[in-house]
């Protein structure tokens, strides 16, 4: 997933130097029942949000189901991070979490949510969990911004401009579209909900930017975790036998002109994956110029003649 | 909700007669930690899901957490109808259900899921809790209906025709289109597996459709329902306020052209309930009479005087 990849790195070290992410937080977990608060202490939201899925896996084997939530976070990157662990546990896994203010409010001529994603995963027989995760957008603002590079226009119905007005043009798009209309809007205003009114922490607009400048003021983030043991509700292989059975039926289905197949969530990243572990993982010049740059500033001697071997 | 409304009252009815839903069910309830299972032995939808719920809200109560699932259901109406129970008991309210197979597989010719439905509900300060109730398709297959009663057009990207083609004409219509492309159909999955996957039932187009004839044939539907104690991570009178806070900063956001205002989940049927608490519910005289009609039919008496009174 190239844009929560190496490509956020030069972003993460900025946010180390600034003081916005602090290097060595002390995690703080209170337990009651089958519930979990994780506060971050401003440190990795990767790593916080690793410790919090942890507990809520550790609560479903105990109880069925765990719920963790984490407070005063920082960036977690990718979602489906989580939830493919919650799942490679034998649960379903959910991971929720709230992002700068970015999608245009339905109805409204400015966002006041954000690109909110929901990741939810479940164990399959024979491959990797099944993983959702996506953003309550249709597109995330990379897609913009590579756009702008490409110049080249954005589809339909995708983004809208500083006064709302769609606009295909991404020089001029200030804000996102949610998905479904009103819909998208309100699941974002749900995991809004619950990753910052669970917490404590600011919402929507009151989100500091992931760029802003300077990058030191913290963030506060709140994310949201639940897992559910399977065992619990049914035989965990009938349960992944049966997904299997599901996802293949659902991938010989007919399909339409101009697409290469019915896919599932996950379908194309697990792609990928097989690809990159064959070939590597392709690198822009101008990230990994970037990513040995940062090396040299901290005195470390990388090789630059690995690039592209 | 017209559409879950007094407009299905015949349609059970219907279901009852034919033995598709049984009038005297044995609910059995199995527990474990803070999950549950109830065995709806082919009831009402609506008792099972009633039931499920407050023993989610019940568990939540004791663990923080609840999450309980339904077998062997049938129809259980409004979604919304059981996050609205846990939200008013103080709770985050989740309800999902699988549904017909009538949603367009992205990048496929024909449906495999349903608009399979996703109900979050949540308390607030100074009003009825916040409510998000809807399909992981944009409109309903009643939308479609209407429009064919209206001799109207769909807008577009909402329905395909028998070949998966989009479709304005509502006469064609056979399938209707996800939220978001591939992210609704992700959705749909999702709410399936967990309806059908954790509870031994059908899924997607294994379901037997809600308007089969002869309706006798059990369903043999799965609900998921979720409950947490919001008391677990925050004061709830504090969650309740500043979700206030937040609807309220929503409400008076700058408003697009052609849009009355920018509204909350659940906005609109909270206008209407105001406004037929006062006025009454309009019933189509079509409907008024089959009502009526099925009354007569198990030898009430009725007074068809009192219709528009």
């Amino acid at each position: 997933v190239d844009s929560h990849g190496i490509e956020l790195f030069p972003h993460y070290v900025r946010a180390l130097q600034g003081g916005r992410i602090n290097p060595n937080p002390e995690f703080r977990t209170t337990i009651q029942g089958a519930t979990a608060t994780v506060h971050a202490d401003h440190g990795f939201g990767h790593a916080a949000g690793a410790e919090a899925m942890s507990v809520a896996v550790d609560l479903a084997r105990t109880h069925g189901a765990g719920v963790s939530v984490v407070a005063d976070s920082t960036h977690f990157g990718a979602a489906g991070y989580f939830g493919l662990a919650a799942a490679e546990a034998g649960c379903v896994g959910l991971a929720l979490t709230h992002a700068d203010s970015l999608m245009l409010s339905y109805g409204g001529t400015k966002p006041f949510f954000g690109t909110n994603a929901v990741c939810v995963a479940v164990p399959c027989a024979g491959e990797g969990p099944v993983c959702l995760d996506m953003a309550t957008t249709q597109i995330s603002w990379n897609r913009v911004r590579r756009a702008v590079d490409a110049e080249a226009l954005l589809d339909p119905g995708l983004a809208a401009d500083p006064h709302g007005r769609p606009t295909r043009e991404p020089t001029e798009a200030a804000a996102l579209l949610p998905i479904g209309l009103y819909k998208g809007f309100g699941l974002a205003m749900m995991v809004d909900v619950l990753c910052s009114l669970l917490t404590g922490m600011p919402y929507g607009p009151q989100l500091i930017r992931m760029y802003a400048d300077p990058i030191s003021e913290r963030r506060h983030l709140g994310h949201f975790f639940a897992a559910l043991d399977i065992s619990k509700f049914t035989d965990p292989s009938v349960f992944a036998s049966r997904l299997k059975e599901m996802v293949t039926a659902i991938r010989y289905e007919p399909v339409a002109p101009d697409f290469a197949g019915v896919m599932v969530p996950g379908d194309p990243e697990k792609a990928t994956e097989l690809e990159r572990r064959d070939e590597g993982i392709p690198i822009p010049e101008s990230i990994f110029d970037e990513f040995v740059g940062l090396g040299r500033g901290v005195g470390m001697s990388l090789q630059p003649m690995s690039y592209g071997s």
